[in-house]
């Protein structure tokens, strides 16, 4: 029934009453030391979480992760570090592993301090030793203004690649800030393991853009505890790309108020970065997401978009091609046909748009979502 | 009653029936030569109006310049640029001037040819010859997606800068394309008038962003005929910077679905440079804008856009101080009367928010608006 689990993992989550009553809290922890990998965000304005998690993964190594929900602890001075470490201290003492070995993370309001009495307490109550590692619940603990829990299980080999993720973007994402966890019972060498997970996270976090707007708190972390023994590399890194790309996926499909998932894949580009530049202009440009929420087959501004990336002087319009689904728009002439094509198209909810550049082989695919009202909505009535 | 117009210029506007019944066809000439300077967009995606106004431009003069709107004749091959040259060659041949002292510009949809039965009768039925120059006919003409005609005439000595603009942006306006087309009476040499007139560029229509989408068509120039003879130049560039000025806070307060008008002052950075680019990345970030139409004093976004500037590797956030009107929300804490304080600023129309960076004397202040249904609905149901 349930999707299987890395061995030797465990969780718990709480309600700490942060801001409601819903879990709030949520600690996962391997039983036996694991290498780990991690990236955050770039950020100029980041908080105490972020700082103690550049600081211990130095070693390559890590034991858990905390995560508090609804408060971000970004911009609380000396206070918000005490704090964060206080939790930190806290938990790694009740496990019996050292502080650094810990990763924190937190998500929600930024200049606001950790309630500490409600923290204190939950602190005191959590149960130990933790039972199973549920990722169901532990992705649902994470969340702020997602709507849908996002978790993945996926074998590999006698292995199991299972992960949590929360928040919408990575290097330009919504202050609802992007967290995601992956946790492996695979063995890997650290150095490998690090290598695989920046790919994966370059061809598919940093693929995603909700809004443009990049999270103080933006975290990505891989522990790999090698319980199941030996993994094949190229395998492992497959299976990562595939569950990293269905979280990926679930989260443009969930962004603030999206009511379609987009997926600009750009081809005949001078190189794959030339190829991820114009997709990323594409996919944030808010013409073509608003037109992509009326369904509407406005090839002219996926053109502006292109034409956008103005230092590209290799990008000729007499080469380039655009398509929504399988219907060329450009350079086809856009009949009352071909539009009726496209709009077909438009009107589901997994939006394709292709750009052909015609310059060489560099490709790069990203993920976003539509602009929709209820972006504005969620966003304009969020309070401080 | 009305303003004073600047000596020597004529003009005519008609409706073609490009789209609707509105006027879609302006043309203004100057009487005598005149010196001009000119700026596109830097769009890779240009159509034949750019490519002949740039060309056109080399030589520092221009006699007048033609808009025809609803159209943006771009991405229309060969034959756009057939029937842009058609049409600039017929409207200087009846006013007697080579057709390379007409500028043309268009701006409506993308991906259309002219509907050149009617642009023929139009230009046929063109009375000649023109009458005094008329700013609110020539302003209205030229608008699409506007809901207010932009134009404006100011004293400089003896003479006076007149101006004409719609759309919403320069580096980065909406597809409804910015042009902006300057007439003066002031007699200045070319090379002066163009440095004057990039350097107010710079600071006003460069300094404005609505969507963060970039045109294929923006257009500003500025022609001057000398017929009031010679005036102070610093006189003139601060009158240019005010007429200038005048037309970007117009138009950012008429950006699509725009309720209120945004000005971000950067104080305190590196060099103007930054200043600018921390500037931007606030006032195009989809959350701020947001939250001030909420009117919510959510610093903490701002907070967050600041720190999209990561390789500003010198803005450290124990410097940094943010401000909505004349109230402190960081590092002063956000009180509850802080926080009530800033809201009643954010109820207002013209929001003002500075950014205190806290590492030398560079400055610079950007315009923007902010993002409401409004802008969903105009761009989502917006048919191509």
């Amino acid at each position: 029934m349930s999707s299987p689990s890395p061995r030797g993992f465990r969780s718990r989550t709480a309600a700490w009453g942060i801001k409601d009553d819903a879990d709030d809290f949520t600690v996962v922890l391997s039983e036996v030391p694991a290498v780990a990998s991690a990236v955050f965000t770039q950020s100029r304005f980041v908080g105490p979480s972020v700082t103690l998690g550049r600081e211990s993964m130095a070693t390559g190594t890590a034991r858990g992760v905390v995560v508090i929900a609804r408060n971000a602890n970004v911009a609380t001075g000396a206070e918000g570090m005490a704090n964060a470490m206080e939790v930190r201290a806290t938990v790694a003492k009740a496990a019996g592993i050292p502080p650094e070995e810990l990763l924190i993370a937190s998500t929600g309001v930024i200049g606001r301090q950790y309630p500490m009495d409600r923290v204190r307490s939950g602190l005191a109550e959590l149960k130990w030793p933790l039972p199973a590692v549920d990722l169901a619940a532990a992705a649902k603990a994470i969340m702020t203004t997602d709507t849908v829990a996002k978790h993945v299980a996926l074998p590999c080999g006698a292995a199991t690649v299972g992960a949590i993720a929360k928040g919408v973007g990575m290097i330009e994402p919504n202050m609802a800030t992007l967290l995601v966890f992956f946790f492996t019972d695979a063995q890997l060498d650290q150095p490998v393991l690090d290598q695989i997970f920046r790919r994966v996270v370059d061809r598919t976090f940093n693929a995603l853009s909700i809004d443009t707007d990049t999270s103080t708190s933006d975290t990505a972390a891989i522990l790999a505890n090698g319980l199941a023994g030996p993994v094949d590399e190229a395998e492992f890194e497959v299976v990562l790309y595939q569950a990293a790309l269905q979280l990926v996926r679930r989260i443009a499909s969930d962004g603030e108020g999206a009511s379609k998932l987009i997926e600009v894949r750009v081809v005949g580009a001078r190189d794959d970065a030339q190829a991820k530049r114009v997709g990323k202009t594409v996919v944030n440009s808010p013409l073509v997401k608003t037109a992509v929420h009326g369904a509407d087959p406005n090839w002219g501004r996926v053109a502006m978009a292109i034409g956008k990336c103005e230092d590209d002087l290799d990008i000729d319009p007499a080469n380039v091609a655009i398509r929504f689904g399988d219907v060329e728009t450009y350079p086809t002439p856009a009949t009352d046909e071909v539009l009726a094509a496209a709009t077909a198209h438009l009107k589901g909810s997994e939006i394709v748009i292709t750009i052909e550049l015609g310059i060489a082989a560099g490709e790069f695919t990203v993920y976003g979502c539509d602009l929709t009202d209820g972006y504005i909505r969620i966003n304009a009535d969020y309070t401080t």
